[in-house]
């Protein structure tokens, strides 16, 4: 093994995994004071350049991967959120074709991203991030906005949604002080030089070479100046922004080495890598409502040793009034536990208020509905009426991002058989949780 | 956009995706001539040396990324897979950390591993490697095995499962003819280099170098004088093969570029996306048995166009007798459609028949029953029998890595109705094909 970055198992010490989970508490809707304290703030203003102009064209493609969606939202999206969370970031500008104009103001209504102006891009990525910081450099004479002119304008790409707050900082502030600075990357592969009819010449040294990555941050000045100076040559064929800022401003750009979780999102299985890591997030807890019965929480007490053996972290209350509320804030997961009434009221009420605090904007909300019943034996009466009620109910949620689920237990004075009822209710449960499958909501799964 | 490789959306352009389902056909299991064509072959013996001896402790991995499993099995069986099928690889030599050699030699017994020996490793990468050459140089001198010593020696990585056999082609022949071949990809960032402070030195121009990756392919005497020759230094701090042959024997590496599924499993995120790969190539088709009912067949018509539409397609069989059994060898899904019966022996005959063809060995078999009963209401009666009845039988059947569900379907002459029940029929299928869920094993579903 030449590399070994990580634990692919543990999940405390697992660097592909972004630090607080990322984007996944925007600011403006948990209130970060409380749930997301930003531990250090910059005093100058910053603003954000988001490329985003790929067409696919070159590749014939049929949706620019920074389009492709999963989980219900498109990858931009879930790059955008990482940015509007930070406080001290007052703006960002994304750059997009002419021909996705359209579409990305859409996702900007859609997911109520706040902070966003697109902008036509230019044909190729340097012309692209030009557009974007001239755009930064008009909003001084908006005088409607706020907004000044940055003093730092930080660039990143629209296809690696998990950068954290702690990193930007660095970056944000290396710019500032430095003029320039930049995300590198230990190299994963030896790095050779090839003669010119294809065979091996030598092989680099890796330790004295780095991977350069995004985010890279620079003062207003310093960009705009690269811009302004360099050749229809740089604009047509070059990639990197710290050789601009080198070569037309002198500027020697710091560089800081960043953490996996900086990777650019360039093939189709980083789709499904981007989407584990973010179902993983979404799966770390959820919350239990037992009703104030005291039979729910004694079943609630056992699911949550069952359920926290698959991961999951079970906070078990009674209803979601007064205090408790505060789960709605935090909470990707509901399970609302009924004893012996076979009617979904419970559940009903439960989505009204989850419909009501906004929750499912950015992330498909799961609510599990688990029903305890007496019998031994499934109980005929009734249970006709239940798969179609939770069915209709089911599809309902559905199209408000809130994906309902049913589990029916039933009681059993045979501790063996209750135990591993309880077990197949935790197994269930996680699986519903991890895998947030739009396919199977409104089932009334047998435990 | 700075390198855009690959068209996420399309299926049948993406690089992504190794070309014939990688090691999804195991030759030895389904019959190569038939079913997977060997396009080209080699007249001179090739063996393999995997290096699989990390241990983790570097990085205080609990599992060594090449024991992670997915769907059931260990990443290195997956790998190890890949050189299985390839008829003109006479063998294998895994080379394991001595604390990892039971674990090595059960999942060889567990997943039928005939080609594979595994052998302790050393050190480092480079003192395993030699290890594993010298390993296939003792190989004649075991009589009762018909293996002579091999001309051609590939090195691969245990954590690249994806490599397919027209690459290996390439590698060994590549390897023959100039006595060292290598893969090669794209650089997928700026190589840039740093001062010693940590600021920009200068960036590499991106076209004069590629990332060496494997597999890599040596004559089997430039590997064996290679390590022969080289130096203690060598043995310690060097990674790179291409190079010892280059310095030591000066043999100059034909370098190939390879598919972008030679990608290498490194962080977790990596875990979710082979797992990702592999289901999609497990969930292309799937076959479905009508048991001749007419009534079956017209609902087997309806799900075929509508389970397409989800990117599954659908084979339809009376039964799978006679030539119809091949869809046993090449099918990972089955469908059992019964009309009005509310038996499950239909169903517990296909998984006598499943189990006795041996094929649920490498990957998890689905097999959906889909009971299509006539009334418009449930049917009170029956129900309460069959989702136990279903539940004991996918128990079993899970044993077996066979996952068994359940659909329960009525026949409703509201033609809206009808269509939106098949609908979901196809919804869930699909789900259930694509997510492979062990937690849901032995659910009856409603559509």
């Amino acid at each position: 093994m030449e590399v070994n970055h990580t634990d692919m198992q543990s999940d405390s010490c697992d660097p592909d995994r972004p630090a607080a989970h990322p984007g996944i508490f925007p600011t403006r809707e948990a209130g970060k004071s409380d749930l997301q304290p930003a531990e250090r703030s910059v005093d100058f203003p910053v603003s954000v350049v988001l490329p985003a102009g790929g067409t696919g064209e070159r590749t014939g493609l049929q949706t620019p991967k920074q389009f492709c969606s999963f989980l219900g939202r498109p990858l931009i999206s879930y790059t955008i959120q990482a940015f509007e969370r930070v406080s001290w970031i007052q703006s960002i500008v994304v750059v997009v074709a002419k021909e996705n104009m359209e579409l990305m103001t859409d996702i900007v209504q859609r997911f109520q991203h706040g902070k966003v102006r697109a902008v036509p891009g230019g044909s190729t990525r340097h012309r692209s991030i030009c557009n974007g910081v001239l755009a930064l450099g008009e909003e001084e004479e908006e005088e409607e906005e706020e907004e000044v002119r940055p003093e730092v304008v930080i660039i990143h790409d629209a296809v690696r949604p998990f950068v954290d707050e702690d990193f930007l900082y660095s970056i944000a502030t290396a710019a500032k002080e430095h003029g320039a600075a930049g995300a590198v990357r230990p190299l994963v592969s030896t790095v050779i030089a090839t003669t010119s009819d294809g065979f091996l010449d030598h092989s680099l040294e890796r330790a004295k070479y780095r991977a350069s990555e995004m985010p890279q941050g620079f003062t207003y000045d310093v960009i705009y100046r690269a811009y302004q100076r360099c050749s229809e040559s740089d604009f047509e064929f070059g990639t990197e922004c710290l050789h601009l800022a080198l070569q037309y401003c002198g500027t020697k750009a710091k560089l800081i080495q960043g953490p996996p979780t900086l990777w650019k999102v360039t093939y189709k299985r980083d789709l499904a890598a981007a989407e584990s890591i973010i179902k993983d997030a979404l799966s770390r807890s959820a919350c239990v409502i037992t009703g104030g019965s005291a039979r729910a929480a004694t079943l609630a007490d056992a699911l949550q040793e069952a359920v926290g053996a698959h991961g999951t972290e079970l906070d078990v209350i009674p209803d979601l009034m007064g205090e408790n509320a505060r789960c709605l804030l935090k909470e990707w997961n509901f399970i609302q536990l009924s004893v012996n009434r076979s009617f979904l009221s419970d559940v009903e009420a439960m989505l009204t208020v989850l419909e009501a605090a906004n929750r499912a904007l950015l992330h498909p909300l799961v609510v599990i509905w688990v029903h305890l019943s007496d019998s031994d034996e499934l109980s005929v009466s009734g249970r006709a009426a239940e798969p179609a009620a939770i069915m209709d109910l089911a599809s309902a949620a559905k199209l408000r991002n809130i994906l309902l689920y049913g589990i029916q237990l039933h009681q059993s004075k045979d501790t063996e058989r209750w135990e591993r009822s309880v077990s197949r209710v935790a197994e269930i449960t996680s699986a519903l949780i991890r895998e947030r499958s739009p396919a199977l909501v409104g089932q009334l799964l047998q435990a």
